[in-house]
């Protein structure tokens, strides 16, 4: 049993990372190596206090090697479902199991709108996870929805998996195979009665799968932790960066706005000692 | 009329401040230049993020050259009341009074306790300013309460106006004035019917004086805004900073724990965008 799981690793991720480390706590942290998208597009920041001004790439350099020095190890798995089980959680990240007494959610905003009908047929032909859910779509045909250049290795285990694959990159995609077609008209609804059989294209076409995989950056926090409170968007938290679930803590982007990553980072650390303090009760 | 007024030269404030520079703003930023004592003393940072390992004093070098970069101007004053009066405030630093639509109130977190008395004596020949109340007690006997050095050109000024002056330095000072005598044994309490008469000393002696200075790092926040709510020592806010007072905001350790250079950045970070928004209304 983990003493923590954080899940992210932009500012809030990495500051909450910093200090559950100090603490010597027992903890994983999930995201990309690649850290924040966003902080690596900013061209210049200069309100992050000690760099007068600084590049996103340059700041993420930084960060890099405060990882290093603080010998922090980030797990590159996808979490795709969190469940709260009495007094500890369970998450799921690549099919394989983690328990912990303590969560952060750092997962950034999710800036991607929800596909009509995809919350309601999650679990029923609609996934977020290949490695997860791919041997169930074995000889099927399965739309694909991909948001960032680093899930492209999960569109090919899909495809060595599928008959077919109509796959949606929002960006410029190198992969060449057989049964994959590249579509521009993006997805706009996900239709079925019990279990998907359509998706419906931006154009008004239809077009028949028999499931769909949504493969982005974030996953909207009421999917990913049932149960958590959310309003207008965002996670709810206290000034301890409490949410509504005991041992349940969140911190950055995902908590609301002003989307800043000197808040992001406060706020990680924030609830790296909330954690500490619960851990201790 | 001034946009807002920042009270505090620590991380909170700084990051408070760059960010109103960014919205252009017209406001005054009220402190030490030598900005936080607390940082200075710092031997090793680590939690910082972007800075694996740096010293307090290395770290307040990065701050100073950013202040420089942003053009930020720290005026330095203490101020020592400030008054809600509809829908503005006036702030008095060093017997100046300023108006402005809005407060950061970044003032620390006060480590010296109160004296006994001192709260209900206070205007009442309990004093925190020299240059406001000094004149008041020409010819007269005062004690002086100051825990840093950089106060000590008040204790001069105050040792010019009085007759006698008892100094209760809290470090080694070097004063040398014919009517001041520095005392190890230090107050207690003041004492005191309508106005101060006398203080009692740890040892339990007590002497007559007219009136008791205290130069201190840090006002209690509810004595230099009354009104403000209060709850165990901190000033209470909500998540965008706001305090029960329209237009007045918080941030960093006056706020309430943890007491993390990065949380007070964070929180100087969303105080300032809560300002923005307010005036924008």
């Amino acid at each position: 049993m983990l003493d923590c799981i954080i899940i992210g690793t932009g500012p809030a991720g990495l500051s909450a990372a910093l200090n559950l480390k100090t603490y010597q706590k027992d903890f994983v942290w999930f995201g990309a190596k690649t850290l924040s998208d966003k902080v690596a597009k900013a061209e210049k920041i200069t309100n992050y206090p000690g760099f007068p001004e600084i590049s996103g790439k340059d700041l993420l350099k930084r960060f890099e090697e405060h990882i290093e020095a603080a010998g922090l190890e980030i797990t590159e798995k996808t979490v795709t479902n969190v469940m709260h089980a009495g007094d500890y959680y369970m998450v799921l990240a690549d099919n394989q199991i983690y328990q912990t007494k303590t969560l952060i959610l750092a997962t950034g905003v999710m800036t991607a709108k929800l596909l009509e009908g995809e919350q309601e047929l999650l679990g029923r032909g609609v996934s977020y996870c290949a490695t997860c859910d791919g041997r169930l779509y074995e000889g099927k045909k399965i739309a694909v929805l991909c948001n960032a250049p680093k899930f492209e290795h999960e569109v090919e285990f899909l495809a060595d998996l599928a008959s077919e694959v109509l796959y949606f990159p929002t960006f410029e995609s190198n992969i060449e195979k057989e049964n994959v077609t590249i579509c521009k008209d993006m997805p706009k609804a996900v239709c079925g009665e019990e279990y998907v059989e359509q998706i419906r294209l931006t154009s008004g076409k239809t077009v028949d799968v028999d499931g769909i995989f949504c493969l982005r950056n974030a996953i909207a926090p009421a999917t990913l932790v049932p149960g958590l409170e959310i309003a207008d968007g965002y996670i709810v938290t206290d000034r301890q960066m409490a949410t509504n679930l005991p041992g349940c803590y969140a911190a950055g982007d995902c908590t609301g706005r002003p989307y800043q990553y000197t808040k992001a980072a406060g706020e990680g650390n924030v609830a790296a000692h909330s954690v500490v303090s619960y851990l201790a009760e």
